[in-house]
């Protein structure tokens, strides 16, 4: 998931630098070893292998998630870590796999089409061989003409979506020029008619999506087959694909909706409103895991060692689950595979931190951050009420990578200011690799921000976008393949750098102003 | 298909562009009109529309193929054009077309598969589940290893293939610069040190291609269910698939050969190498039409009306057939649509030409140009012996489409220096659509090259690139949507303006000397 915000370019954002930096101790003798060992001796490639290619799809609750996270539990186990262990962190709902999905064109001629169901669908009544209807019903009363219409069929709707021809690259890394800009944000102070726009715009947005429930409603009354979805980014073959509706145990089978690329929807689309018969076959299986409805997060710990500091928390972590239709690489076997390198970088070392390091190896983040949520309300605090639990107050970082395979540029401080100094100086034994970035920016749409919504300090690093937005983000394209290696062990390398640093130091690290109790609960 | 050599830079073309200039007579106002007609009234798109979505793949001797033959008769009758009609040209051999194609990952986990069976293969034994085996070896001794051992298997083989993050645009259009390159080519002496190369290059894929034939043989001899395939540039979903062997009516079905994405075919060979058991799901049914095994062209034309020279053809064409994985939308629905559009503005402008002008939309040109060398054969001559059938002697032009979607930015001479200077003045009421530019370079690989073998006048237009290469060039994404109308409009017009104009002009266009008889028939 990402989503950034809040960034605006002003005035340059000042920090005693100089001064903060001489305060700043870095142990640069180990740094270096973890540079030796995260370049040179990498594993991080495995690790990846392992949480994609051999788990499959991750989507939360499913049996690929399930072979992930014992994977990851048996690895760090083997590594030396401490109580690694499948944490429950409340109620999650439904599991959900794919057993077969095929979809062709049938008439007027025979093409296999890519497709894919969405999450938490039912399937098919067994192969069918059904003909296309278009539905053009803008809202409930348009509706009613299709009533009784629809036993058997499969929906077409109208959509605006074409194909954009690919003047612009799919990848991209950031250029010195963006990153001065990163590095000159300052905190934008809220746009309510921004917010107001936004808020508009999902209004208008809901209300197609309510036309769009009761016509599924109407179809799976009426026993129509399926319904035909496509999105604004699905051409060339790349799909992206989410959920169908709820997953929580007691939310209904949701009615079969399956994603095609722009080129056969459009195809099936302009054909159908040409008057000529269309009919595909579907045979989509698909099942439901009920047994345990709980979520999981994979937690393990080094134990701190110092004294004083051994009860104290530094965190790393990156969300588990996935999209179902490709085995999440970029999102986000990529930032679960590095936070495990880092610690077996660090266990390799043999270092013996200060403060305890724990990884935690999210759930539910594509349904709305739900692990890491769960996570600090159960450990640190409910955002809700604010009361805090005692280890809220040994707690000193959490840092996170979700943003795809691109390497570390540098950091976003989440408008913690007076950390700013500290990674600036944290980062320098990095710049040869790129990393040279503080930003007091935030970014958001992850993990991260649980930690930041009960004032505990939580980071994500910048990296650089490569294919995510165009290519690989929520897409059947989301596989293996689509890593970049050399960005891999750069990233595990400077976030095992950064987790050392946050578990040496003398102090935790400077936290924000504790936020106001939100009991709407909204994070985002 | 497209093939580009034979271009140098160096100094540049000189030609005494302002005498010929002064004589070359354009009639200017029906120029005027076909822009006009082209570029306001098209009806480019809906011709697409028909070759595309309502045909579907046309494979040469395919179904599909005899349906687009069909409605471009039709709508050329309809149009007024004379004597439409599907013209054989000689013996091509059996019609396939795939009737299901199911393949999916079922062990270690349920994923769909894109993956298309190459064309002119067999089908699996109805539905299977196999376990994939991978096969290393490099030549027939090594091949020996595996005796006995690929019955229900699926095979896999070792493949370098690795997906590309697409930092580079899929698309472009020449730049000014590029065309200035062009237009101040000259003709290249045969670089048979090049030459050379390529030959061994070949050879050596050629000893791979022979072991791969033999592991063919014994993979079908043994009872093997299906061999995987990938390609270099197969990714993103976008999937690059030609034939998988003979066509003729004596050669046998070739082995079940599935081309896959380098995503999914690299996740296999990894987990298969790692030990790990993998088996897929394959139900693929193919059909042979082997009723009628000759091959055809759709052949049309406008009758001239000048008595001296309504024997003489002034001829327009592109390639209709297909590769079979969609619709072949810019390889070369697009350059039939076109040529089709070019005549319907001339027939509604009621432009009555001195020549006539006659289409062809050829087959067989995938498998070597066969439509239009059958055409030449018969009609004008046997590059084989050179002997000059009549109508060689009444014979003007051709112009070919069959380089995308992209708009005309020039001509290519095709080393007929003695057109410069008209095709120089033809281009001037075009160059506010960015068509300026003459090269007497080549360009290879389709069917202009027919005439051209023969001595015949034969050019193709350049073309801008946009994504043929990258995206839509014989992958399953050339479909009707990687179509650019704006494009397309601007061809047909131009082309139409061409034709007109050679009909017209007083003197058949000038040739280039004669070639000698190639008994090989090598024509690329």
């Amino acid at each position: 998931m990402r989503k950034m915000y809040g960034i605006a370019l002003a005035l340059c954002f000042y920090l005693p630098q100089q001064l903060q930096a001489q305060e700043e101790k870095v142990d640069l003798a180990t740094i270096e070893k973890i540079k030796q060992e995260g370049l040179q001796h990498s594993q991080v490639m495995d690790i990846a292998f392992h949480l994609t290619d051999v788990s499959g799809a991750r989507l939360t609750a499913s049996p690929g998630f399930n072979r992930a996270g014992n994977y990851a539990v048996q690895q760090l186990t083997q590594w030396g870590l401490t109580d690694a262990k499948l944490d429950p962190w409340g109620e999650f709902g439904k599991g959900w796999e794919l057993q077969k999905s095929y979809v062709a064109l049938t008439a007027p001629y025979y093409r296999p089409l890519i497709a894919y169901p969405k999450a938490w669908c039912s399937g098919t009544n067994g192969a069918v061989n059904a003909q296309v209807i278009l539905v053009t019903a803008k809202d409930s009363t348009e509706l009613l003409q299709y009533k009784g219409k629809l036993a058997g069929k499969i929906i077409i709707t109208e959509r605006a979506d074409t194909v954009k021809l690919g003047f612009k690259a799919d990848g991209s890394r950031y250029t010195d020029e963006q990153l001065a800009k990163m590095a000159g944000a300052k905190l934008e102070p809220t746009d309510t008619a921004a917010m107001r726009r936004r808020r508009e715009m999902f209004m208008r947005g809901n209300g197609a999506m309510r036309t769009l429930t009761l016509l599924k409603e109407m179809a799976r009354a009426e026993g129509a087959a399926a319904i035909l979805s496509s999105g604004a980014k699905n051409q060339d073959g790349t799909l992206f694909t989410q959920g169908g509706g709820g997953y929580k145990a007691t939310d209904p089978e949701n009615f079969t909706d399956v994603m095609l690329g722009a080129e056969d929807y459009n195809t099936i689309l302009r054909l159908v409103k040409a008057g000529m018969p269309v009919k595909l076959d579907m045979d989509i299986q698909t099942k439901f895991h009920t047994a345990d409805t709980k979520g999981y997060n994979v937690i393990a710990e080094i134990k701190g060692t110092d004294p004083k500091l051994k009860d104290e928390v530094v965190m790393l972590g990156g969300h588990l689950d996935s999209w179902h239709t490709a085995t999440g690489a970029t999102d986000n076997a990529a930032g679960c595979a590095v936070m495990m390198e880092a610690l077996r970088i660090l266990k390799t070392l043999g270092v013996h931190p200060r403060r305890t390091i724990r990884i935690g190896l999210w759930s539910g983040e594509e349904e709305g951050l739900l692990g890491s949520r769960g996570y600090v309300k159960k450990t640190f605090a409910d955002p809700a009420n604010m009361q805090l639990l005692p280890a809220h107050e040994k707690f000193s970082s959490y840092f996170n990578i979700d943003n795809g395979t691109g390497k570390i540029r540098g950091i976003y401080l989440q408008g913690n200011e007076a950390c700013g100094p500290i990674f600036t100086k944290w980062l320098e034994p990095f710049h040869d690799l790129g990393a040279t970035t503080v930003t007091v920016g935030n970014t958001g749409g992850t993990d991260h921000q649980s930690f930041d919504a009960v004032g505990l300090p939580g980071f994500q690093f910048i990296q650089d976008p490569m294919e995510y937005d165009a290519r690989t983000h929520h897409s059947n394209m989301d596989s293996y393949d689509h890593l970049s290696p050399d960005d891999m062990k750069q990233i595990a390398t400077i976030v095992a750098g950064f987790v050392y640093n946050a578990a040496q130091r003398d102090a935790k690290l400077p936290r924000k102003e504790l936020p106001k109790p939100r009991p709407a609960g909204g994070m985002f």
